[in-house]
């Protein structure tokens, strides 16, 4: 599929993969800051990781850094990215433009990251037919069609709980092999299926009972 | 602050309380369906998780299930909404009126889930003194003014990542207690504070790295 910058052929542990982008977002700040090598101790330093644990998560990608000097700064940010999968355009669909899905087509940021959304499903007569931010709203009957020509294979699920998982279903029908589900419903997908959950409910949770424990302290 | 119920004075742990809001919307819509009980069981089917965890999970909230009968479904909503803070309003500032910033504005969702952001903060001439979604944005120095009016103590971070750190700091200053930080930056924060990381980017690394694995299986 795309020309990746694999080194090591185990499958990388996903707290790596959370970490990677960290350490991407400080060596491009870095960089703007002028510096031309980085050294994991640096990037240790201004992110409180480990040195140890940032050098064996970079172990992962085929970089190699010089000896008191350190990686050098542009190979680092694009061996990264590129590991990452935020230089290649991976086209997807969104289903339900509600609130979420509608705010989630206008975030243009998703394409610097390395996701095209190409179009858009839903059942609401006054939103189909129309687009947003430039991207499609197709009655969502006209999905099977759709992805035989344009041969996308990630969803964005954002549609209610009621319908997660019949929306899921259908996807994987249609040829889906990877869902970023928003929805705070745990959906069933085949066992060759990617499911990332994003849930920002579940997220707000933590956040507000862990708020109330410091302020009733 | 809130009246909360809590049965267990322990911390409640951060994967217990991500799956909570699955077995929620896995009442809501069995209730939808007409049930009125519901059972860690029954759960468990539809979610794919061991009812002995989820008869765990939920012994961190305060509700009694029946001998073969299970919990009360409204009461189990109910008291599953008030435990994960979705019940009450809590008033937020969002820093950083770009594209994901602003579509968060337009999310009217998280007001459901209990996160009502009342102003955001800019210095982008074009935007300030502008509203989106009825929240208006001012200009980034009426902050310390404006948190002293409000008694806002939640910040959602949407910046650039090369001022991130410099908004945070800012924030934890004018008296912010927790960070909802949608940079991909690694923020620091005094141990008071709480950081919630919902980095969208690093979600979608992870799951570009999956389905890679999977297409090129």
């Amino acid at each position: 599929m795309a020309t990746r910058a694999f080194k090591n052929i185990d499958k990388v542990p996903e707290p790596t993969l959370r970490r990677l982008p960290w350490y991407l977002s400080s060596a491009k700040l870095m960089r703007e800051e002028g510096e031309i090598y980085v050294s994991s101790t640096q990037i240790s330093k201004r992110i409180n990781i480990d040195a140890s644990q940032i050098a064996k998560d970079l172990s992962y990608v085929a970089i190699t850094g010089r000896t008191r000097v350190g990686y050098d700064i542009d190979l680092l940010i694009h061996v990264l990215e590129d590991f990452l999968g935020f230089t290649n355009l991976h086209k997807a669909y969104l289903f339900g433009v509600g609130s979420l899905g509608g705010a989630l087509l206008r975030d243009s940021g998703l394409l610097h990251f390395g996701l095209k959304i190409i179009g858009a499903f839903d059942i609401n007569p006054d939103i189909v037919g129309t687009e947003i931010n430039g991207i499609p709203i197709y009655h969502s009957d006209e999905f099977e069609k759709r992805i035989q020509e344009d041969k996308v294979n990630i969803g964005v699920l954002t549609v209610p709980i009621t319908i997660a998982q019949e929306i899921t279903d259908k996807m994987v029908d249609g040829g889906i092999r990877a869902v970023w589900n928003f929805t705070p419903f745990r959906i069933r997908v085949p066992e060759n299926i990617v499911v990332q959950n994003t849930s920002l409910y579940a997220h707000l949770a933590v956040m507000f009972n862990r708020l109330n424990e410091v302020v009733n302290k």
